[in-house]
């Protein structure tokens, strides 16, 4: 018998990488819900629904606001060639893996594109973008990655923002990793284009991207003289099957809207600040642990991110083999690192329906323990005995 | 309490429009299993059986075989930016919507289209193609909508992608509809690109679209002078992650995976020939009892589909009401007409889980007691009658 007649069997692991997040078991109830078809007057409101509700998550208020039929990545796309025409100057800030990933869709769109090289583990700063615009001519777009995934830094989009938009650009945010878990506010702030991923702090599965386009980016996308490159992420495509004309763009992926909705419906229960505080707070407790454990942190200590935590592999000890041993003896994921990071760090990550207390104790002890066999650690609960503190504080 | 903030409650359809058809309760309860990272060496094996069931449902042996992470809509996208370079000489039939979408979606990727127009309704023929091929230079490929999903018409693919190889240009064919519920046989038929969609005959939920490019299709690629215009897309970073390299490309939806891996799973419990046979068979009842009631047939006799059946809505009768009444009075869904055909045909869709003999003869006693209640059919059970008939022959 070949191995794909045999029923799917997985081990029940422990979401503690960068990505995807545990779901909660509402959130999978939810898609057992019966499907409709997508032109259901029966299913609108749901989409009415999860747009309201996301863009809530976000902060705005402005008229486009959706999930991408796609994951994370095609939100990117989606930004970029939405925002860019061919031969348009863009500027993007590279302080990790997905700020080199813009500039190469950028580029595939056709613009111009400049990069701002920055250290990794370091975040961009407003000094910065401004020493480039500056000496540049007009630039359309700016891309920045508010939480950087791969390094575990936070930069400050709103600053940078402020910058942005004196050199009269327009500031294409990257929140894949900050949506749901840190202090956002796309319309005070007044980013762009916000585009993220259902499957980290919001605590859905993977498979959409929400973006969302403030009146300025929508107003630049009207002015454009050539027509968007992809017909798929199109936002006046979209639009047409998400606003009330409820015209026919693609065959919406009902089962995950259906996942997408309760997941959001639990962020509106527990209050998006509340959810923030909380990624906060257990962030701190998880690095109180391994600083006890004398593991070095990453990231700036002055931008670290809270939903993700990454720390520099010590001396002689191989990374891989730590996270296999985490699968194998406790079911735990961890990430490593990415790109030119790979085995030098590895990310932690306390998003979504896998924030939870529960989650540091146990992944600082497993994480001690494997060290320990190593020769790295002592098995001494020293780890969590710090953790314990910080989370008590509460 | 605003509405988001309740449980979601959604009625039990019968979904016989276009798609998305029903989901087996076996499909479903495989997106129950515990979700892994992306990267988790466990998940690895899915991806490959997924690869070489799909496969088998395409009759290829082609190495570039995968489910894009989006929906039938990316698929085509994903088709013509790998195929074609800006400036590049297309070819596409438009013999429906989903040809249209072709023509639209080929001119943004850089395309000069030659668009050859068929009466909706009517197949794409082989000397329709040979008649503009002769006329033009060289033709990078040519796209033609196998099973027209908008029309309900089956056009002779095979021979089409003789006469397209004779003029050494691609063949780029839509098997949205045709995918699992029509004989296809891409590698035999030499077909170059074939997309679907997982919510039509494969009986997955909607939200991936498998693909498959010949080593033909894959040569051209190679030879590309300017890069894919989308990253998210491209078929060679698509295969960073689906090779065994199992490169980060993106967040793959991981619980539709296992979806899909279950309904691909019971295609080939059940045979894929045997899969056809039935969508076969049961067509032939719906027709017979649609006929029964004096109802007009839209495609051309001869070339018609069995996933999907399309119906001339008699003088006098409103389209719309009557689907209105049976998702109203029996919970079962029909699809309507797209564009030019808005209002003037139906469409009834038997596609994998709702391919069932059960719903043959429910919907046409629906249908038949809805039109009664107008003035159109009489309360008879001829219809009924009809399909019994057809159906107990087998």
């Amino acid at each position: 018998m070949t191995d794909y007649l045999k029923e799917l069997q997985m081990p029940n692991r422990i979401l503690l990488g960068p990505g995807p997040s545990n779901v909660s078991p509402r959130v999978l109830q939810a898609m057992m819900t019966p499907i409709l078809g997508h032109l259901d007057p029966d299913f609108w409101h749901v989409l009415d629904e999860v747009r309201e509700m996301l863009s809530l998550a976000l902060g705005t208020s402005t008229e486009c606001t959706l999930p991408l039929p796609a994951t994370g990545t095609a939100g990117m796309e989606s930004a970029f060639c939405n925002m860019v025409e061919p031969g348009d100057r863009v500027v993007i800030a590279v302080n990790g893996f997905f700020g080199a990933r813009m500039a190469e869709i950028a580029a595939r769109c056709g613009a111009e594109v400049h990069r701002i090289d920055v250290t990794w583990g370091k975040p961009v700063l407003p000094e910065m973008v401004e020493e480039t615009l500056k000496n540049l001519g007009q630039v359309k777009a700016v891309g920045v990655v508010h939480a950087a995934t791969s390094t575990g830094v936070l930069s400050p989009i709103k600053e940078i923002a402020e910058v942005v938009h004196k050199y009269d650009a327009l500031i294409i945010a990257d929140v894949v990793t900050s949506l749901g878990g840190l202090e956002l506010h796309m319309d005070e702030w007044d980013l762009d284009v916000c585009y993220g991923a259902s499957q980290k702090c919001l605590g859905a599965p993977p498979g959409l991207a929400p973006i969302s386009f403030s009146s300025r980016a929508l107003e630049a996308h009207k002015n454009r003289k050539t027509p968007v490159q992809s017909f798929y992420l199109d936002i006046a495509t979209l639009e047409n099957y998400w606003s009330e004309t409820r015209q026919y763009h693609h065959t919406s992926p009902i089962l995950s809207l259906y996942a997408f909705r309760e997941a959001l419906r639990m962020i509106m229960e527990e209050g998006i600040e509340n959810r923030w505080q909380k990624h906060a707070h257990l962030a701190a407790g998880l690095r109180a642990g391994l600083e006890a454990l004398e593991l070095e942190l990453f990231a700036d200590p002055d931008y670290r991110l809270d939903p993700l935590t990454t720390i520099r592999v010590p001396e002689g000890i191989e990374a891989a083999q730590v996270i296999r041993q985490l699968y194998r003896d406790y079911n735990i994921e961890i990430g490593g690192g990415l790109g030119e990071l790979a085995s030098k760090i590895w990310r932690i990550g306390l998003m979504g329906e896998s924030c939870k207390a529960s989650n540091v104790l146990l992944v600082l002890s497993a994480l001690e323990t494997v060290l320990a066999k190593q020769g790295y650690a002592q098995y001494s609960g020293n780890s969590v005995a710090a953790a314990q503190q910080v989370l008590a504080a509460n």
